[in-house]
């Protein structure tokens, strides 16, 4: 079957899409279309100018005859600015306040167009460290994880509180919680990580960072990297953290008597400022 | 800014793959391209053709002056078969089998790849149900819900095993494991649902029906109407079912002594036989 440049172009957008951060080689596509490799660049050129427009991501070529393409995920800086204003308004009820300190954010974390974009995000400020996996605590960091994940096309890995029978044999770490100060458990099936690998955890919510404190050590005694270090919400109040580089999107200040909450920026955005655009 | 055709096809496959099961108005690529609604509906015409020829999915048209376009994501036959087949041969290892019946898949759910695809699938087949939600039970369905959720455009709910502080209010119910016959507790927000929502339940893994059976319940309780149910894995040897009306991508059978097992198509497959490459 022969194709059309305006269906290639259109079936290649598709494609890319669902190949992020791989190499596709041009005679992929060249078989794929039954078109010549010089058609296929072109091709490319054009992709690659809209996706860069519209600020979709980034097209890397290798040149020559065994060249190929691969599709960085990133996010304009308009983009980001519009979603995490669009968050705060959406988070910034009094009424989402919960005991405890914790914020009510199921709703909003539940629809998944919101944390795809969310993300896709975290995914455009890490777009160049390198990342073999993504990790994240259970339960409500998993989805964000997931978003994180499908945009650099590695698996997720997933820690538990406890060991569950669906898992096999674990390798397990006791950690301090940063604000209950309470001794618990973490566990993750030693066939999750190979030793090497470059890891980035994500989780939804973070107050004095002990459960991130204990993702880290548990990366150490898998011999992996921590890459980064991405969550959606901190706390602004507790002080200090027990970690140290990490980037938040959003960050809450509740008042004493928890009757108000004011949600502002995270360090997030910083970068995307820095980045002009992506440009 | 003026688009060209070629720019605007890249874009607009990107636009809808973004927004499927929504209605997206030739106003809003009129605007978004600067250019006569005449061209954009020429554009359509094009993506529609590749997205069918390709499997990608549909894109239905609403004709007129304040017309728009569909995109309904589903999956031709051949790429369900190469999946399921994938899958199978991913999974028959004895090794994945654990203690009291249950397959090791955290890998292979781990991988957002197959996990997308999986969701993919599951869309496909519900794609003209009308679905409001999609329902799952923590923790192990989360990541297959969200999938299926990213192609209807509709958000996620959790059921929970025990009340969260970060929940709110919920609506708690008992039911019966099916198989270990010990009664349990599922417990949802109150502000999850609404009343008289379709909702589609997903879950990774069925062996008599028990959680499918209390989620059914919980939707009876919120007064939604369950649309479809579906489910990744189900054992072959828990007869009879608690449920009907589910459909299943894969079948687990496990000999006597749980040394050797077998993983056969499910009853979706059939659908895509009946489908006939949903041409």
């Amino acid at each position: 079957m022969k194709f059309k440049r305006s269906e290639r172009l259109v079936d290649m957008t598709y494609y890319l899409l669902n190949h992020p951060h791989q190499i596709v080689s041009l005679s992929c596509f060249s078989e794929r279309y039954g078109s010549a490799k010089s058609s296929i660049s072109e091709d490319l050129a054009i992709v690659k100018q809209s996706f860069e427009m519209q600020g979709i991501g980034f097209l890397k070529t290798i040149a020559g005859a065994s060249g190929g393409v691969t599709y960085i995920p990133t996010m304009s800086k308009e983009e980001a600015s519009k979603l995490l204003t669009n968050l705060i308004s959406q988070l910034s009820q009094a009424e989402r306040l919960l005991p405890g300190g914790y914020l009510y954010m199921t709703d909003v974390l539940g629809r998944p167009q919101y944390v795809n974009a969310i993300g896709r995000m975290i995914a455009s400020v890490y777009a160049s460290n390198g990342v073999d996996a993504v990790m994240t605590m259970e339960t409500k960091g998993i989805p964000l994880a997931y978003a994180v994940a499908t945009q650099f096309n590695v698996p997720v890995v997933i820690v538990r509180r406890i060991s569950k029978v669906t898992e096999g044999s674990t390798v397990s770490i006791n950690y301090v919680s940063g604000s209950s100060k309470r001794i618990q458990t973490m566990v993750l099936p030693r066939r999750s990580l190979t030793p090497g690998s470059k890891v980035l955890i994500v989780d939804d919510f973070m107050k004095a960072g002990g459960t991130m404190k204990g993702m880290i050590n548990l990366c150490n005694e898998f011999e992996t990297e921590v890459t980064g270090i991405a969550v959606f919400v901190e706390t602004k109040d507790e002080k200090p953290k027990l970690i140290n580089n990490y980037q938040s999107l959003l960050r809450l200040s509740i008042t004493e008597q928890e009757t108000a909450l004011k949600i502002e920026n995270g360090t997030i955005y910083k970068n995307f400022t820095l980045l002009g655009g992506n440009s």
